[in-house]
């Protein structure tokens, strides 16, 4: 049964991550001006891969325990919101979105690696890499839109 | 508990939902050949608010019971997978993907079904008109890439 839950669970993970491919970097975004520490585009592959095997298992082994409501609730909110930001950043170049987006995401893996946590540590700390991964694509959408004022502007407005 | 869960599952569908208010029907959507029987563009976010409110209920009665790790993981899956589809047929103006991805959508509403079923039988039928409802929009997905060949073939193709 684990592995059939790590199946779904990593399908889920899969759907989300497949707007990387579908939005990805183009032209606009080589153009941006980015701050010195940015990782190189075949990082972001390589790290998400990684995230998306430890939270399959997080939720799968979550998935079997008792009590698991919390835990299940907030993590289908992080998979729901972790597809977002490449269609808003890449998709509709939306600077300020993009980092509310990514803003919205960090408290539901924060939220999540808590509630796994009360059912099983092991989980918990799965998430903890995603938890640093999204602090650090945070501060890249930050300083992005701190080194692009004006098509932060352009762009960015939520109405 | 029930609606701490309840608000969880809600934001899940609302973040997957959100992506039908950024990547809206646009001039390119008007333009397409549509079967006679194609509801008004009002109609879709009306009925979305609507399916929203009983996935949330779903998700969050199921979640307090045992034995719902099925039920969990595949919730899970459905809701990545439903904020894919606006921006694949709206954004990427893809309607072979768009076919493609609905289809993933119906397969895994009907596997939440099932599995819901398994636990709670109310929460099941919660599901119900959500499967309708895919079922209607896949009809039309298809409809719009009959009448709109041209459109389909300089569009859709997965390379």
């Amino acid at each position: 049964m684990f592995w059939v839950l790590f199946g779904i669970f990593l399908a889920a993970c899969l759907a989300a991550g497949s707007t990387g491919g579908l939005f990805s970097p183009g032209p606009w975004y080589r153009n941006l001006n980015k701050p010195s520490w940015t990782p190189p585009d075949w990082v972001f592959p390589a790290v998400w891969t990684t995230l998306y095997l430890c939270m399959a298992t997080a939720g799968a082994r979550v998935a079997l325990l008792p009590d698991n409501g919390l835990a299940m609730a907030f993590w289908s909110l992080q998979v729901a919101l972790n597809g977002l930001w490449t269609p808003v950043f890449f998709g509709l170049k939306r600077i300020k979105l993009g980092m509310a987006v990514l803003s919205a995401l960090w408290l539901s893996v924060a939220a999540t690696l808590w509630a796994l946590w009360q059912v099983d540590a092991i989980a918990g700390l799965l998430f903890v890499p995603y938890l640093v991964w999204v602090s650090i694509a945070g501060a890249l959408n930050a300083s992005v839109w701190r080194l692009n004022p004006r098509e932060a502007k352009e762009s960015g407005e939520l109405t």
